[in-house]
C-alpha cells in the first residue's frame, strides 16, 4: 500500500525507481530501523514494486530477520557498496531534502543517473497520515510523557535543581519501559524559562515559581511532545496573568481543529488571542508541528501553512510566552486529528 | 587560524566564499552549538575571512553572547533566511557531504551561485589534528568513560540485568557531571556480546561468563568511546581464548601507532593476529576510527586507509571476534598519536 504509492509516483514521473535515503523513511517503509551513521543505508524502490536494501555487512543478518521482504545488498567498510549491484538508471526519484550532493555524485558514478526526481512530497504525504497502528504507539508515548510529568510534579521541593528534577524523571520512566526520550528533558525554573530553548542547569527552585516542563519519550519509535507550565506555590501576579493567557490561546486553537480546517488559520487564533493581551512580541515561533517517527516532522502548524487539516494528522499545539526577567510559559498538547475533530493524546491537567 | 585554512582554500578554488552547515563544523569554528532540527542553520566564511551566521531567530541572543565574532542573521520560521542577505556569488564552497540538493537549490536561487567546490577535505584535516584545549576535553571524556566501566562492573552481580546495569552507569554517573553519553550506553552478557551491534535487554547474568560495555560519554563536546569485556567468574575456555586473541591483537596494533606509520597497516597487524588465530571471518569490522567532537568521525582505521598517522590524531583501537552461540568479544581504547608514539588516553585495566 506505501510501496504503492511510491510505485504511482515513479511512474507518474516516469523515472525507474526511488532511492530513499533517511533511515526513518526506510523504517517507514520497510519496519528496519538503523542508524548508519557515515555509512551507506539505501532502500531502492523499482518501478515494478521490488525493493533493494543496501546496507553494511555487520547488519544483513538483522535485516533478513526484519519484516523487510526484498533483496539485501550488504557490503564491507572496505567495498564500494553500489558496485556490488550494477545497472542502469535512467531518471531516480531521491530525497532531495537528505542527498547529499557526495552521495548524488555516487549514484550519478555507480548507475549512470541521467537525470534526478524527488519524492520528498509523496513520503511526507504518506506520513502526514498516521495509521490506527501508528496512532497506538503514538497514544502510548503520550501516556508516559504524561506520566514522566506526574514524576517531576511529585519530585518538586525548595532547592531541588533543574538537572536533578530532569535525573529523576528520565531515570523513573525507565520502569515504565522507557529507553529513550524523544529530545532532552527540559524542567527550567522561574524567569530561567523565558528562554525558549534554555537548558536546565544548577538553578534551585524557590517558593512561588511555575516550572516548566517540556518531554517526550520514544514508544517504539513513535515519539510524544509535551510541555507542561505547573505552580509551586503562588507565583506573582503577571507570571499568573502570562499562564493564563497562554492557556486560554491553547485552548482556542485545539478547539478550531478539525478536518478541513486551514491550519494557519489555528496559528492565527492562538496569535490573535496572545497579540491582544499585550504580548504579541513575546510569542516567537510557530504554534506547533507534525509528530510521529519524529519529534518535529512535517507539517509545520504555521502563520505560513495554508494547508488543511486532514484526519490522521496528529500535531503539537503550544504557544508561549516569555518575558525576559518576568516570566516563561508554555503549554502544549499532542493533537490526533479525528473525522470531525480532534482528540488530545496528552492529558495531564493544566 | 582555523579560518585562515579555510580561506586560503577559497582563493586556492578561486571561490567567493564558504559555506558551512553541519552543526558540529559551525561549533568548531564559532564556539556556537546548536542543533537546528529541520531549520536552516548555516555559517558562511568569505574570502577576506569575514564571517555571517544564520541562525533562527529564537538563538540570535544566545549566539550573540557566543565567542562568535562574525554578523548575525536571524530568521523567523516564515522567513526566507537566505533572502535576508543578498549577495551574488560566483562560486562557493559546501561541504558536498552534509548539503543536501534541496539546500543546494536555495543558494542557487538566493545568491545567483554558479559553481560549486568542495570544502570538506580541508575541514576534515582540520579536525583530524587536535589541539591542546580539544585533547583535553577528549582526555577527560575518556576519564569520565573510565569511571563508568568501573561503575558498571561494580553492579554487576547474577540476575542483573543487561538494561539494569546500563540504567546504573548512566544515573550514576550524572553525579561527575555527565548530562550526555556518546551513543548508547552498550552492556551485553556471554554470548549475547557475539552480535556486534546487540541491544541491551532482560538477559539476565549468569555466573561464569563475560560482559560486554560498550560506552562513552560527552564532555564540554567530546567525545570518549571505549569497550571493556570482564569476567564475571570464569568463563569457558574457548571464550577465554577468544578474549586472548583480541587483546594480543588490540596490544600489537597499539604498540605500532605512530607518526609516519600508515594506518592501513596498524588494521593489518591486528587483523592478522586474529586470522592466524583462526578467527579471521568473525572480525567483520575495520580496526577503529577517529574521535572527537563525534564518536565516530574521520577517519577510518581500516585495511584501505593509505594515510599516515601524524600528531594529534585521537583513534580508537576497537578489534573484535564475534562467534555466534559461543561468545563476543572487543577491546578498545582511545588512542592520542604524539610526536614519537602514542598515549592511551583510556587507562581501565584489561
Amino acid at each position: 500500500m506505501k510501496i504503492e504509492q511510491i510505485t504511482n509516483e515513479i511512474q507518474s514521473q516516469q523515472a525507474d525507481g526511488a532511492w530513499i535515503t533517511t533511515p526513518l523513511n526506510i523504517f517507514y517503509f520497510t519496519g528496519y530501523l538503523s542508524d548508519p551513521h557515515e555509512r551507506l543505508l539505501a532502500l531502492l524502490i523499482k518501478e515494478n514494486g521490488d525493493q533493494v536494501l543496501f546496507c553494511p555487512q555487520l547488519e544483513v543478518e538483522e535485516v533478513k530477520a526484519s519484516p523487510f521482504p526484498g533483496e539485501v545488498i550488504g557490503y564491507l567498510d572496505t567495498e564500494n557498496a553500489l558496485a556490488k549491484y550494477p545497472m542502469n538508471i535512467n531518471k531516480l526519484l531521491v530525497e532531495a531534502a537528505h542527498l547529499t550532493l557526495s552521495r548524488q555524485r555516487e549514484l550519478i558514478e555507480a548507475f549512470n543517473v541521467q537525470t534526478f526526481g524527488d519524492i520528498d512530497q509523496t513520503i511526507k504525504d504518506l506520513r502526514n497520515v498516521k495509521d490506527a497502528s501508528e496512532i497506538e504507539k503514538i497514544k502510548k508515548a503520550c501516556a508516559l510523557a504524561d506520566k514522566c510529568i506526574e514524576l517531576g510534579v511529585s519530585f518538586l521541593k525548595e532547592g531541588v535543581t533543574e538537572r536533578e528534577v530532569v535525573n529523576h524523571i528520565e531515570y523513573e520512566i525507565k520502569a515504565y519501559g522507557v529507553n529513550e526520550m524523544s529530545f532532552d528533558t527540559m524542567v527550567l525554573f522561574g524567569d530561567h524559562a523565558a528562554s525558549p530553548h534554555g537548558t536546565p542547569g544548577d538553578r534551585q527552585l524557590q517558593k512561588d515559581e511555575f516550572v516548566l516542563f517540556d518531554l517526550g519519550v520514544i514508544y517504539e519509535n513513535y515519539c510524544s511532545d509535551m510541555t507542561r507550565t505547573v505552580k509551586f506555590g503562588t507565583p506573582h501576579a503577571q507570571a499568573q496573568e502570562i499562564y493564563d493567557v497562554v492557556l486560554k490561546a491553547e485552548q482556542a486553537a485545539i478547539a478550531a481543529i478539525k478536518p478541513g480546517v486551514t491550519i494557519k488559520d489555528v496559528d492565527d487564533i492562538a496569535r490573535n488571542i496572545i497579540a491582544e493581551a499585550g504580548y504579541g512580541d513575546y510569542f516567537p515561533h510557530r504554534l506547533g508541528h507534525g509528530l510521529g517517527l519524529e519529534e518535529h516532522e512535517y507539517q509545520d502548524v504555521s502563520s505560513s501553512n495554508t494547508n488543511q487539516f486532514v484526519p490522521g494528522m496528529v500535531v503539537t499545539v503550544e504557544p508561549g510566552i516569555y518575558v525576559p526577567g518576568v516570566a516563561g510559559v508554555r503549554i502544549e498538547d499532542d493533537i490526533l486529528v479525528t473525522e470531525h475533530g480532534n482528540e488530545s493524546l496528552t492529558g495531564y491537567e493544566k
